[in-house]
């Protein structure tokens, strides 16, 4: 067992804390609640973008950049979401930092701006500002723009990636002709971040409708996928927002219709964000560390060659020369020279995705090297001694469930080696759903739910009748909320958990991050 | 001629903001000083990302990710960068909006913080502090991190792209074992600008040295790239700083040696900004609008259709379909049909880069979209009529200098149109080369050289003896600053332009942005 971290049933949080120091994927800052992500958990967000990317694109979206800073003036003309946003953001009030005559040595601000600004906590001001420029007549619909972007919320209690003040993320931003195409446009952007969600990081999520007392400050109706993580809590994922009219009304997003008259435009918002990270570590890592979905894996396999004495030595590494020339080519096999600084060799496996297999001759224990690349959660290990050389092949290990294999060297090949990640993928997301659909419960009553709740956890699924009152009784009762109504419902009725009443809502309780 | 462009000798500056206009790249926003980049604007920059970001990774670098916000104590660590940077910074002095009981319906700042906060205007400082915490031993070493995030330096006079408040920008940080390699790698990236800077826009650098008087605040020695716009100013397109132990004693970064002695590591930082697309936009475009380099066009060709009634545009519009599968092929070609919304159908020509060819179907005149394909700089505009569909060939239109040809239909391949591509590329590249070594004079004594400045501009190359006063002077007769001391010296010594001493240095002079 890694003694740097904490098992997940003594002490989840710390377990949790442990895991990320470990595998080195972020750091607190000297700035309160603001996090560094390191490389090798900003690289897990470079494939979450690449992949997001792709599909944004695909789905004839652009990306654009607007402004960090937002006047103080912006955030009150949408009456809601002044309520949700003002009251937790950074706002600048100086441009100009002047030498301070009573301390030296030392600076104050100085400069006071006119009017404050507010560093973005979410950017649906902002854009509904500039489109209501930018739209005149029906023909400049849609605007299918997204933005990838730091924002700032401030936050009293943070954890790594999961609630931090700073976080990156992205926000989608459109505007339609008609309240049908919204409407389209906030399911379809849900769709792609459920098949996303299990697709790269092998986390399978429910899609759901929040309740209006979960919703997003200024949403007509805010859709989201809901993921279970390993101690039973859920944790959103992804959001989608139909803003109806709300937005263009605030901010006279108006166009000249088909009919010659001025209509106002409907719009959407969707965003997930570096929180997704911390989703992707509490859904699949273990006790000994960081476990990594393979197609989010900055690093898929290190090799570990055993040897005693430069004779040994030299026959190793002789042999893991042809292996990985097998599963890269002998291309880049040769051209990798330049990338590897220190004595750990690197070898991009796939050049789009940079993902990358790495040779650790460093001069150091194999055993080390075992735990240290099992605590950074790469999917695979090949081990090659004098004995593997002599027989022509070499151990291959599994880090999701510790499997070995024996593997001849004429077996190694790009395609075959990219079936075993993928059957690792598989592996990964069924494991995680038969999780999930384990620790999702049935109450029919309002003590068997906080039984439940107490417990064992998990998603308890009841019929309800959503009431923001009802809701924060709940709430502070068992510490859960109504994690989503889920698309996918029973039909019929049933008799509401709490109040009795009947009900045609089915919902999901949990605890949740 | 363009009606909504001023030509570049009537008004350079208003021809620069009338051609982003055109072409829809940015726009400035409600917040002083600060811009909107627009979906065509930001293409480009994602251009050069892709293309900068596989080049850090081939000479192996890794990305991370460091908070926005700096306390303003770190600020004060470095003695230059103080001096260079606090004085026009944005300062967060709040962390939370409460109503203004005075002025019912507005907010104002509450709860201030302990410490003022600075939105970063470059990172050093925060990265130091990192790096202190992170290196321990050489094994550590060397650190070589990069990131891409947006930056603040409060500015009065702004102009897009060129110079903006808030700006996007990579930066690197590098921390060695040695002076020496610390050297060698503020040498590599400035290579690595130049070749991108000739590969992707198009653009001939010159590289050299900055004098003491323009070198970054806390840098032992400034490298850069100069570039010759097309009214005679120069622009520095991207800079790489030897920063030795500077920051390393300012922040701590000690690391135990081979010699178990402690030691300060030799750090460097080097970076590059969406000011490159200003220089791109000056570099290359004309009278008509925007000329994009290939390389860095979102879109590389626009297809227009020209017939008369229902007959002809179903037969052209055929012939279209036929033309854009042999471009794509035909897997593209049918499952582009998602991202086409309205009336100009999107297909990628590249599904790497997301490079795409349109085909422009709306209802408007073939002059009008003509107009507005070139206002927007695509490389290539092909246009079919029933006579082209008669003659089984296409109308080819090259942006850069108007040549047409007439293509047959068979000639149609993705390898056909990837090399023409190229040749503009190549062609932009040799007429900007052109220009520059046109416009780089040489000057043997002040009076010649304040003569070119004032009549003709561009690079004036001469002897001087680098000194902050006399620079000083000549900037307040002239406006001309040494760009730079280039790397190609010619050797032996030469009479210093302004002083009469004698130098062994050769610089060149210029005006610049």
């Amino acid at each position: 067992m890694a003694k740097n971290i904490k098992p997940r049933k003594e002490d989840y949080a710390q377990w949790y804390l442990d895991v990320i120091k470990a595998a080195q994927l972020a750091d607190y800052s000297p700035v309160r609640g603001c996090m560094v992500i390191r490389p090798e958990g900003y690289a897990i967000w470079e494939a979450i973008q690449r992949d997001l990317d792709r599909r944004f694109k695909d789905t004839g979206h652009v990306n654009a950049y607007f402004p960090l800073l937002i006047p103080q003036s912006f955030l009150t003309k949408e009456a809601q979401h002044v309520e949700g946003f003002a009251m937790e953001c950074a706002i600048v009030t100086h441009s100009k930092l002047e030498k301070d005559p009573t301390m030296p040595g030392r600076l104050r601000p100085a400069s006071p701006l006119e009017e404050p600004l507010i560093i973005r906590p979410t950017s649906e001001t902002m854009i509904g500002h500039m489109y209501a420029e930018w739209v005149q007549s029906y023909r400049d619909l849609p605007i299918l723009i997204n933005q990838w972007a730091n924002v700032m919320r401030w936050e009293m209690r943070t954890r790594l990636f999961l609630r931090t003040s700073e976080f990156l993320w992205q926000e989608g931003h459109t505007a339609h002709e008609t309240a049908q195409e919204a409407q389209e446009e906030t399911l379809r952007m849900l769709d792609v971040y459920a098949d996303f969600a299990q697709q790269l990081l092998a986390i399978p999520v429910i899609k759901g409708i929040k309740t209006d007392s979960e919703k997003f400050p200024g949403a007509d109706t805010t859709y989201c996928i809901e993921a279970l993580m390993q101690d039973g809590k859920a944790l959103q994922a992804g959001t989608s927002h139909n803003l109806g009219q709300n937005f263009s009304k605030a901010f006279d997003i108006k166009y000249l219709g088909r009919d010659n008259t001025l209509q106002y435009a409907y719009t959407t918002s969707w965003g997930v964000s570096t929180r997704l990270i911390g989703a992707m570590i509490m859904a699949h890592s273990d006790d000994d560390g960081l476990v990594l979905p393979p197609r989010a894996a900055p690093i898929v396999c290190a090799i570990i060659p055993v040897y005693k004495g430069d004779q040994e030595r030299s026959v190793v590494l002789g042999f893991i020369d042809q292996l990985v020339q097998k599963l890269v080519g002998t291309e880049e096999f040769s051209s990798a020279q330049q990338r590897t600084t220190g004595e750990i060799k690197q070898y991009f496996f796939n050049p789009i995705t940079h993902q990358r297999i790495v040779v650790d001759t460093r001069d150091t224990r194999p055993g080390d090297k075992q735990y240290h690349w099992e605590q950074r959660g790469i999917p695979f290990r090949i081990e090659v001694g004098p004995r593997d050389v002599a027989a022509g092949a070499a151990l291959l290990k599994r880090r999701i469930d510790r499997a070995k294999e024996t593997v001849p060297l004429e077996t190694f090949t790009p395609e075959w080696f990219k079936s075993k990640l993928d059957e690792v993928h598989q592996q990964m997301f069924e494991k995680a759903l038969a999780f999930q659909i384990h620790n999702t419960r049935d109450a029919s009553t309002y003590e068997q739910m906080k039984q439940i709740l107490e417990k064992q956890g998990g998603f308890v699924r009841c019929w309800f009748l959503p009431d923001p009152d009802t809701e924060a009784r709940i709430k502070a009762e068992t510490k859960a909320t109504v994690r989503c109504i889920p698309l996918n419902q029973p039909g019929g009725e049933g008799t509401c958990v709490y109040s009795g009443k009947p009900t045609q809502t089915q919902v999901l309780f949990a605890q949740a991050y």
